[in-house]
């Protein structure tokens, strides 16, 4: 087998791409938007999207990047709504040999969903409910399922000790964010979360945020 | 088990959420930019990206969306560069039990991509020699990947009947994708395409699109 003959002039060294592309957000980003610590978690998420200007609309919780880090050095499992989310963790990112969890594809999830007249992933983020104390939840696709979880923190389920809460699009995604950042405030709940507002979101970003959170190094 | 309390009036109903969704972008989007038979291909595209002015930066190839159809339906192998892109795709919505594929873990890549001194996604892109002919392409991922398709099909590998070529990021994303609107004029191998201009790209939008060609209904 051979490769095929260069015709472009292009980076093909893995590492280098990462290093450029991330000397090229630093350059381009006004990174002091955010807490010192999340810096890094910036630009991965910066990376994930191409767009420099999604740290326009970053909210990151002050105590996220430190309740995270120190939830997956322990070993938190870390609870997905969709399955791209899933497997776009680096498992080898993960300090704790993490498990990596998407219940969407459960059996009983169809079944509670037409019951409780929901989404899908909205009813599977209840089976999360026995792994939720201390876990780091990250939401990449569904607003219902963000919804879902704020519901279950206001009923009393055991606390996650961080949400990237990173639905996308154009019915209830950005409501659903704003209910995250609204949340502590209205209920007494304080659990450490990043999102995005509007309407950006999604599993890449989502994902690149969990990769970001999982080591120091980049 | 029981769903939590009720506290947020949001949208429950997936299929009112989808149609809602496209509803809002047909509202907001200047669809007129695309052929009239990649239209529902836009919508779908822009939905899974949460942003309307995505449609500025398409290009869609005239023989695209006939082209991907009538592959999809004859049981045409989607050949996807990252598992993010292969887990976004719709089984359901497939017309013929394609399989979707993703090399990218196979035992030979490492290998491959330190002998040829290029990513392992692009290594992984050579594997798909013998499924390439007459195939869907959806790369949503690595621009090298991108690029090293170029490659094998200016060296005379088989044709897919489409190439979805979305890799997101900072380094070689935009050439990339500028290469791939180019190489019919540079090397007359006319193979239709959808791309988009530009940083942006990645998983969502490029199963969104394969799930938007796989089906007319949405």
């Amino acid at each position: 087998m051979r490769p095929p003959t260069s015709r472009y002039a292009y980076v093909k060294d893995g590492p280098a791409i990462y290093l450029d592309s991330f000397a090229t957000i630093r350059r381009e980003s006004d990174l002091s938007r955010v807490p010192a610590d999340a810096e890094k978690l910036a630009v991965r998420m910066i990376h994930g999207t191409g767009q420099t200007d999604l740290v326009d609309d970053l909210v990151v919780h002050p105590a996220l990047v430190s309740s995270a880090r120190t939830a997956l050095a322990a070993g938190a499992p870390i609870l997905c709504d969709a399955r791209m989310v899933a497997v776009g963790v680096t498992a080898g990112r993960l300090p704790s040999g993490n498990e990596v969890c998407c219940f969407l594809n459960e059996d009983r999830v169809p079944g509670l969903a037409r019951e409780w007249r929901t989404t899908r992933t909205a009813a599977a983020v209840s089976l999360w409910e026995p792994h939720l104390d201390g876990a780091v939840v990250a939401i990449g696709n569904a607003p219902t399922a963000l919804f879902h979880l704020l519901e279950m923190l206001a009923d009393g389920a055991p606390r996650p000790a961080a949400v990237i809460g990173c639905p996308v699009g154009f019915i209830g995604a950005a409501e659903s964010k704003q209910a995250l950042v609204d949340f502590a405030g209205e209920t007494g709940i304080d659990v450490p979360y990043v999102t995005v507002r509007g309407r950006r979101g999604g599993s890449a970003m989502t994902s690149s945020a969990v990769n970001a959170l999982a080591q120091e190094a980049e």
